[in-house]
């Protein structure tokens, strides 16, 4: 499977820009040879937006039917992070999520995700979290969503790599100075659950964030398949085929403190 | 100025595919609007061949017009390593060269540069080695060109530098285990000398050698601005802005051992 990441700025509120921006790296997935695009957290409307309700996504907007026949044209799947308004529940105020959406390469929705780990006071203020995790199939490999904050937390991979996930996908909007979790974390929690992870972040400054950039993807050996700077990038790669069954880590652990 | 940095496996002899693969290479740059495809040391015909002279591109090679018209399709300027071989000489038993050719989006040639640090015993029976350094002009930059081991000589980029370079194109084919040029030697110049280095290396196995992918773009402040693994990549990156004149390194040093 070969994967295109994009790690653009954040689309700070401008959904037309942003819409131009993804078909117009859906047709670089499409001649790169690529099966999937991914996409940052919040890539509509932005992560760091002042009107979040404002740019969230809900099931009538029109941009779906823009998103599905921008990716039905391409051929190439679509995983992209978003703002979910649940209009449903607007009698109790509407409800939104940090979410994650997955579109088949003939556009059809594949998954969604709702972030579990909000990060932070300002997204628990705006969004109210998810409360499972997802797994979808995609070309014969069985893949995971997780979100940002989401990905640092190992009880989460260790439950997608027990539900049989070879591959986990990540949008995210994480800022300096947490280089760390791109640099390290994301090829750690790789190696220590036998997963392919790919992390993409935005990059560049919005308001008072500097995102990190350094979007990574990291294969089950926990070696770096691709790392993008700190600047706008697109990665195109192979990803690393998923571990043969009996070379799965089985994260069984039956040692305890003396005495127990 | 945006760039295309292909991490491929080896040609290893076979030109017609070679030529296939920087034509989609070509139309995908072109899709994610780089203006530059940067492409490995020994593009053509791949670097541990059995048959170098056989593989060598001369004067009156049928490849030229291929590469002319398709780079002249996409619009994207291309930088490639090639064998080359001087038939000019071929009185005097012929030359082959170890070199790099800069195609203009017109198709047009634009610089020719032939390794001057010959790598090995290998090397040295088969090439002669390159007698001067070459800088050229493009989209406003002067950008400059080197091949692999060369770019191990802090000489070579100091007076690349000197000369009023900001950008320095490396094809490349390092193999395992020699992994510390693309990690640290390529960011470590670009910062001693100011310089914008892209450094495009070959991946997999040929013959007795591993190649060591990790194909790195580094900024005039070190800065890693994008970097491959061990596998195939396309990188698709805009290069940092060069240094203001006055921030430039002066490589200037007139500390002396006391007494001299």
């Amino acid at each position: 499977m070969r994967l295109a990441l994009r790690q653009p700025r954040s689309a700070a509120g401008d959904l037309a820009r942003a819409m131009a921006d993804l078909r117009a790296d859906l047709a670089t997935a499409r001649a790169g040879g690529a099966d999937l695009l991914l996409l940052p957290e919040l890539y509509f409307p932005g992560y760091n937006v002042a009107d979040m309700a404002g740019g969230a996504l809900d099931a009538t907007s029109p941009l779906w039917s823009d998103l599905s026949s921008a990716v039905r044209q391409a051929g190439v799947a679509l995983v992209f992070g978003h703002a979910e308004a649940e209009r449903e529940a607007e009698a109790e105020g509407g409800r939104l999520y940090n979410s994650a959406t997955v579109l088949s390469p003939h556009g059809l929705p594949l998954a969604r995700y709702r972030k579990v780990q909000l990060y932070g006071p300002r997204e628990a203020a705006l969004f109210t979290p998810g409360d499972r995790l997802v797994t979808f199939d995609l070309m014969g490999r069985r893949a995971g969503l997780l979100i940002c904050y989401d990905v640092e937390f190992a009880d989460h991979l260790r439950t997608l790599a027990r539900a049989g996930v070879d591959l986990v996908l990540v949008p995210t909007a994480n800022m300096m100075p947490y280089t760390t979790v791109a640099d390290h974390l994301v090829p750690a929690h790789a190696a220590a659950f036998g997963l392919t992870i790919a992390y993409a972040n935005l990059c560049g400054v919005e308001g008072d964030l500097t995102y990190a950039g350094g979007s990574v993807v990291a294969g089950p050996d926990g070696a770096v398949v691709a790392k993008a700077g700190q600047g706008p990038a697109l990665l195109i790669v192979d990803l690393p085929d998923p571990l043969p069954a009996a070379a799965r880590p089985t994260f069984a652990c039956d040692l305890r403190p003396a005495g127990v």
